[in-house]
Parts: C-alpha cells; structure tokens; sequence
C-alpha cells in the first residue's frame, strides 16, 4: 500500500478541497463568471503578499518566469544590477540578469549562510548607479532565510528597488510587502499555497511602476504594463491557466481563514520540531542559524548512500524527501514541511529519515527522532 | 439545471478521464515516475505535430507564450521577419516581433480571408533577405484556415523558415509537421487537446536549429537549447505544470487511439454540419470558403443584440457561445468545435443558437438549424 507524501520543497501535497476545486467544469475566462473569480483570487493573493497599496498579476508559468517578469520590467538596456546570490536560486537571477545584458553586481555568499545586510550595504555604497538588488526570501537549494526586512532597511531612501525571489517562502516564512518597504516580488504556486505548479504571482508596489515604465528591455508574455490593464478590467493579458486558478480560489481562502500570522507560526513550529528530530537522531544541520519555516536541509553523515535511499523509499512507500542539488548532490538532504502539513506529518517525515538511515546502515536509535518531535508538538 | 457546454474556440471540454488524471496525487518532478510520464507525453506529441524527426517541448505557459518562445529563439537582433496578418492572432505575430526590434514586414490579408500562397511567394521575393515567415494554421479570432501546405511549398528550397501559429488548429484540422516541411510551430493544450489551458506545445524540426544555436535575442525561460538539453534527461528546464502533464498524458492518449486522420475527418464532418445548420437557419457564414474544422464563424443578421444572448445563454442555462473580438465584437459569433465534441453536441450547439435567435427576435423557424443537423450526421 504505497501513500504519496511529498516532503520536497516543492512541488508539495495538495488538499483535496483544492483538487476537487481544479476539477470544476472548465469555464471561459471572458466571461463575468471567471472575472470574478480571478479578482477574488488576486485580491486574496494582496492579502498573503501582506500589501494593500500593490497588485499582483497572475502568469501562466513556473516561478522562473516570474523572476524573468522582474528583470525584464524593472531595468532597462544598459542598466546596472546587485545580485545576491547564496545557492542555485539566488544564482538564477544573476543568470536571467545576464541573459538581458545587465550589468551585474554579484554578493557571493557561502552556501548554508545568509548574507550578512551590512555587505548589501557596501555594495549598494559602491555602486551608486546600481537600479535594483535582486535577493531570495528562502534558499530553496540550501533552506536558508536571508533576512529581507534587514535588506529592505538597507535599501530604503536610496534611489534603486528591492526585488524579492519569495518562490517558496512567502506563504511559510513571514514576508511583508508593505510594512519592509518591497518594490517587486514574486512566488510560485507550488509551495506555501497548496497548489499544483504552473501559476506565478508577481507582486509590485505602486514604488517599482517608475521604472517598470521606463523599462525598454524586450518581453511580451512578461509585459507587467499590459498585465496591469488586464487586471483593471479582472482578466490576464493572455489565456489563464483556469483550472489553477479555481484551485488557487480554494487554497488562498484555505491561507486567508487560518490567517497568515498563524500560518507563519505552525511552519516555524513544524519546523523547529523537524530539527530537533535531527539532532535527536546525531545528524547536523546544513544551514544552522540561517534555516527557517520552509525547509530543513541536513548533512549526510559519511558513509550512507542517503540518495539511494531516498529513490528506495519512494518507490517502495511513496514518501518523498528531496536530495541536494547540483554541488550539494549527495552532500544533504532536504525535509520541505510547507503548504499542508500539520504535526502528524512531522512524526511521518522524520519517522522516513530515521528508516533511511537504518536501511543505509547508519546506526540510529530507531524512534529517537520522532519521541523528540512528540516531545515539541504534542508536549 | 444548468450544465456547462462550452462551444468557444478555447477553453473546449475536459473530458471526465483526463480530469481524473489532472488529480492524480501530486509527484515530484525530479523523479523517474515523472520522467517516464513526462517522455511518454512528448514522444505522444510528436505524433499529433506528425513529426517524427522534430521534437516537441512543453512549456507552463498559455500558447501566446509559446509563440514568444517561436520568435525569441529564431531571429536575432536586426534580422527581418514576414509575418501574415489576417486577424488578432496573426498580427499578435507581429506584435512580439515589433516587440524584439525585428524589422517586421506585414501581409496584410482582409478579416475573414485566407492568405493567398502567391502573395507570400511574391514577398519573398522582394525581402530576399527575410528570416522567418510566421503564419496561421487557424486564425481563432475569424474561423479561417491559412493553406499551410501551399504556403510551406512557396517557403521551401529558399534560405529561410517557417513558423506556424497551430495554437487552435494542431489536433483539428489536418498538419504535417514533417510532410510538409515546417520548421517550428505551436500549439496551446485548450484547443483541440481537450485540456485545461496552461501548457504550450512547441515543435522543433531539425531545420531549425541552426537558427536557434545563432539566435542572439534575449530568452530565459523561454530558452529552446535549455529546453532541449533537459528533454534529453526526459525533464523540462524549469518546473513543468505537473497536474497538467498528467491530464496531457490522459488526453493525447485519447487522440492517439481515435487516431488523428480520423480525428481530423470527425472534426470536418461536425464542421460541415454546423455550418449547414447556420445556413438552414438563413444565417450567413463569415469565413464561407476559408472556413475549416476548429470553428464556425457567423455574421450577426441585423437587428439582433446576439451578444446580449450569448450572455443570457450562459447564464441561464451555462452553455457557452463566443463573440467577435476586437473590432469583429456585435459583428460575427463563433461556435467552436473542437477536442471533446461529437454529433450530439453540435445538435445542441445549434439548438442553443436557434435560442438566442429566437428570443432576441429573430424570426427563425424552430427546428429547423437542428434538422439539418440531424440530416448530415445521422442521415
């Protein structure tokens, strides 16, 4: 009997209510009936962004496109860019910066840390004529959380925009548009909201629309302006992707129910359990201080072949964690708990990473790591 | 009791297995389960693009994004371009060249007419230094169908390609991508392949990538040589649409056992049924000779406020008419007919269309656009 239960950091598990709502009848999307529903959805999504004063459009698309929306709308031919880059993702907007020919200014932080906000302010000092700092709320290829708000204070009163990759953050770590002062962020369907991939929201403050008017560089489909007159009228420039976004209707008001302060607080506490699970069980911590709500990225210890166990357990049980990517292949793993996850899937995720390293040959005190996380979330 | 129908030219009905599909448990996507799904959709698109040399790629996008991807990845900075403009979608060709600084040179062709192959072929030869021809296989917004085949023949032998814009044809109306020589063509999942909108499908020939390896036009996610290298490990570049993929895999399955000559044939006939019924009802056809198996566009008779009815309709019994665009809006109505459609929905389709004839005043004879219906494709 093999049950599926994702614990990678996205795509995540999706609940039924959310499936049972993607398989409504297709409807038209020129149509009042779908209006409606697409501006209850982004009048929700404001709502998760924590922004009363910006807009967030809907694309049909990965959260890459997304990012590629913020570089192509904000700057312009010529233009200067800093980049944070600390992993595979903060890399991603230093790659799609250099695909426009923007100059780009690169913060090299170590993997498993976050950069320290005093460096982003020496870079911004030296490069006066930089027009935006592209950063990452949560580090999906190492689980670390910069510290956006400390950014955002650095960035504030100077002439250029924050941009914030917040792809598997926001929804799961506290994130706020308004109150730190974010020009233009974006994030993906498939983490903190539940919901199948295939839909990136791009949020941008009435402070980024300046250069987003001013931008000359090329884009069609990422055209934010166009995207904005669409919006007036409760529509999307091109097709939507329908079937997501009666999903999304579900899964925002699932988020907006709850209330986003207490969504915030059960992923830390999940967190903070999957953590203790793993040192219960003698494992360290990849990103240590730095790791936050989204996900618990861990070292392997020597001598397990914990990617062939990972493969083993998904074939054989279904539950699936994720291995390290690109340089930390086969360095770390990586436990997501984002979206749909309540205690009992804690106990389920650390009870699979203490069967791992059993089957590995790694000598763990079986139910060590899940009395532990019995101990924080039922104690 | 209402029930929705949707005769619009996309989104087109889902059927209940492929909805199914779509809700299958969510998977990771880095996985061999995805994989192997993932290959044997794209290897199942070869055959509905009728190319067995090209290759399709999947991006998470609605298919105007598809064609973005058409125009980024084949020309480069000052090339020239044809576009044949014959309506919203063919001048949406032109619209993403404008956008690249691709020096654009329009075939103007009325609304409602096919291009003619001798007009391309003469400008051809007056821009002897042109890139690429982009065209229409179903121009969505006027019913009419371009002869590509005719149009491939003027094209070939001569140092330049040719793209298609398949996104409401491929699947419905006859296209061979190998056949008839063409270099690159998409297509959109809400058409003819009876999915959710949200995913585009793009076809590579070989022919193209000598184009694609020089292009030097700004692209990230809309990269064909990322995209290619990821299709070679049986992925896509960035996080594909999972719950769609799984529907894509359901639905082209369905098209693949029907077989897509016999699809192709099932769809003319229903056309050639819909359009006698219109007549019947004394109502005159807008695309008369140019008219082919997506959809039936029709001149609004005098008097009558159809799109008042179409909303009315919608309402009150939930099946769906489309409307002109743009400046076609209150002059033509459309009745798609594509993807999960069979006999009975087009006398339905007709049924509807004599309502609103009816109760907007029109002095049409009850029955009688059905019975001709029920002539042609029961008789």
């Amino acid at each position: 009997m093999k049950k599926t239960y994702l614990f990678t950091p996205g795509p995540t598990q999706i609940p039924p209510e959310v499936v049972l709502a993607e398989a409504s009848p297709m409807i038209h999307h020129r149509t009042s009936e779908f209006s409606d529903i697409f501006a209850n959805v982004s009048e929700n999504l404001k709502y998760v962004f924590q922004t009363k004063d910006g807009e967030v459009f809907t694309f049909a698309s990965s959260g890459t496109g997304g990012m590629e929306a913020c570089v192509a709308n904000t700057l312009s031919r010529g233009d200067k860019a800093i980049v944070v880059s600390g992993g595979k993702f903060g890399e991603r907007w230093a790659q799609i910066c250099g695909t426009y020919g923007v100059n780009t200014v690169k913060i090299e932080v170590e993997n498993g840390k976050a950069v320290d906000p005093a460096v982003v302010n020496d870079t911004i000092e030296k490069e006066q004529d930089a027009k935006v700092v592209f950063t990452t709320l949560s580090e999906t290829s190492t689980g670390v959380i910069h510290n956006i708000e400390a950014i955002a204070k650095v960035v504030k009163g100077r002439n250029l925009l924050l941009a914030v990759d917040g792809i598997s953050g926001i929804g799961v770590q506290p994130f706020k548009m308004d109150d730190w002062g974010i020009d233009i962020a974006v994030t993906g369907s498939q983490k903190g909201f539940m919901l199948p991939p295939g839909l990136a929201f791009v949020c941008v403050a009435q402070s980024a629309w300046d250069s987003i008017e001013k931008s000359d560089l090329p884009k069609y489909y990422w055209n934010l302006k166009k995207m904005r007159k669409a919006l007036s009228s409760k529509t999307t420039a091109y097709t939507p992707a329908i079937s997501l976004i009666m999903a999304a209707g579900k899964s925002i008001e699932i988020i907006r129910s709850e209330g986003i302060e207490k969504v915030w607080a059960r992923h830390a506490k999940l967190a903070h359990a999957t953590r203790e699970g793993i040192k219960a069980l003698g494992l360290e911590l990849f990103a240590n201080d730095a790791a936050g709500n989204v996900l618990t990225s861990v070292k392997i210890p020597k001598g397990v072949n914990f990617d062939a166990g990972i493969k083993k357990l998904r074939d054989e049980t279904g539950v699936t964690i994720a291995g390290g990517q690109d340089e930390l292949k086969g360095k770390i793993f990586r436990v997501g708990h984002m979206g749909y996850v309540n205690e009992f899937d804690i106990v389920l995720a650390i009870s699979a990473v203490e069967k791992i390293l059993h089957e590995g040959g790694y000598k763990v005190e079986l139910g060590k790591g899940v009395s532990r996380v019995q101990e924080i979330l039922v104690g």
